[in-house]
């Protein structure tokens, strides 16, 4: 948590502030008692001014109202919302909210939205559960400036994230990348995202490690998450003009996915006759794509209800939990990396 | 709104309880001010008795903090949870969200959780979103003894339904059976869900007059939405029996229709050839299905945003508006339903 995080002004900055007592503030502003109505006027230009709001989070302990915590991507609205937002994040969100129900926890769904515009000061919470947010993520710096307990679902890629449920994206590179290799392929090539998310991070060294351990010379491309299947169909192309040779492909993004596709398809090859291609979410896109597409089953159940016992687990004050692991990633095979007779392996 | 729904507690009922003033209570209760401990029980104990709840939503219009809207379906676990809830409920969830935040609201999910045990009274919320209420919705009564608007996405069948967004069940059905009918099917069956929502109730009138019109005899059968796939695979198979000549099927919740795609090749029947198969939702399921299955597309983003926009307007105070229309629903044709030159007409 950064130290520069300003304090959340409370009751007794107003009262000093208007130069009345704390119960005068609280009069004032809940509208209760008598208070001078030029008090009271003053009382609430004080509370504006500091940004004070009461605590509800305080009352709903006492109270036994539900605590809020809210559910966030990280991911722009080109990759995450619209088409696909039938996606990762929604099929989190659904078990994560039923998770949070049973432990008296309300889930607020914050899906991306266009320009990433997230009113999220607005928001009364008490805790919030980010996905794949990167090493700089905005909704992850405002809320620990809010002092509120956060929890990822895949880990920051930085020095001191914040607990994290484990993606496994090493393991889950390494699964895609044997399966290509299993099913002939030998020139396979990477396509990540250019932010820095730690599932891209871990996609690059798990991928330069199996180069390494195969002779295979590493063929990289980055395409921006803002640009959805365009870019990864732009940057798909490329790939395919610096490297003719290409035999494989590991898409991290099934959005960038689905543009590949295209991108292969115009550059008059076939998928998997002459690129087997795989990637990660198992999700709607790649389930109906045509052909479906070979990706990974993430237990996304799993670390849903994870993600919410470890946020839980922090509400409640026990802060020693840093991260938690759900079950390996499995291989869900699909036509896109179907075995094939037409080509035989290069070697 | 029944007459009979019980007044939320104030803080005044709190304070005659106890025998002491209101500010004592709110004092109390906020643990501010200088209360006697003894009587910081009573007013606790008065306040439990009572069931009083500080109301944080007058607070959070005072302080600006977004209201608080429920998105609740009333579909049981079997049908709109586990492998479905990519579904109906979380698609409308992914664009209310987003409608709602830009509004000002933050949008609680609140999913089918097995049991159907909903902690709804924990929750604090200004009003609530449900998808297609029974007409004794236990969730609607609930909310509505608690005065709180609410809005349904599809019609609540009772003779004072909540303002609702209409999803036009009686347009769907002519769409589905008039394509059918087009498709070469002349001996239409229906199968609906056994509880009274209005889908069904009205997927029932217009397969009616649909059979009227066309000189069909009806073939219906209902199936309990608790028994998911189970339940739609054997009233399918129950009316293969009854009816052998059976060529041409709507059903309309697709779980059911996964069941019943089993229970028509158990039978040694193929779809299309034999049988043509359609659903309503156009989901994964009807997606992913083999073969796709015919569907209807809802325009759920819109149904999802005038959900939102007609909730917005009664929160505001503004009760004028008693329904919404989204756009009509239009035909997604798959294989499921496509003509064969195998049989030909009866007539």
């Amino acid at each position: 948590m950064p130290s520069s995080a300003p304090r959340r002004p409370t009751i007794l900055d107003v009262a000093r502030h208007a130069g009345v007592s704390p119960t005068t503030v609280s009069h004032a502003l809940n509208e209760r008692g008598y208070v001078d109505p030029q008090t009271r006027e003053r009382v609430k230009a004080s509370a504006q001014a500091l940004g004070y709001r009461p605590n509800m989070r305080a009352q709903r302990l006492r109270t036994g109202e539900a605590q809020t915590i809210a559910l966030l991507s990280s991911m722009p609205f080109e990759v995450a919302g619209g088409a696909s937002r039938l996606g990762f994040l929604m099929e989190i969100a659904a078990v994560a909210a039923a998770s949070a129900l049973t432990r008296g926890l309300a889930l607020i769904l914050v899906p991306p939205m266009q320009g990433n515009q997230l009113p999220l000061e607005r928001l009364d919470i008490d805790g919030a559960i980010v996905i794949e947010p990167t090493d700089d993520d905005l909704n992850v710096a405002h809320l620990q400036s809010r002092r509120l307990p956060v929890v990822s679902i895949g880990r920051q890629p930085a020095d001191d994230p914040v607990p994290y449920v484990d993606l496994q994206s090493a393991a889950t590179t390494q699964l895609l990348l044997s399966h290509l290799w299993a099913q002939g392929a030998r020139r396979i090539a990477l396509l990540i995202g250019a932010q820095r998310r730690n599932s891209y991070v871990e996609a690059d060294l798990a991928y330069r490690a199996f180069c390494e351990a195969h002779g295979m010379s590493p063929r990289i491309s980055m395409a921006d998450e803002a640009g959805g299947e365009q870019a990864g169909h732009d940057r798909c192309a490329e790939l395919l003009r610096q490297y003719p040779d290409i035999d494989g492909l590991y898409v991290t993004v099934d959005a960038f996915a689905v543009g590949a596709l295209q991108a292969i398809a115009e550059h008059g090859l076939r998928v998997p006759d002459d690129i087997k291609l795989v990637t990660r979410y198992d999700g709607l896109r790649a389930r109906t794509s045509t052909p479906a597409l070979t990706a990974v089953n993430l237990h996304l159940d799993a670390v849903a209800s994870l993600g919410v016992q470890l946020l839980f687990e922090h509400l409640g004050g026990d802060t020693h939990l840093r991260h938690m692991t759900p079950p390996a990633p499995e291989l869900v095979a699909r036509a896109s990396s179907a075995k094939t007779r037409k080509r035989s392996p290069a070697r």
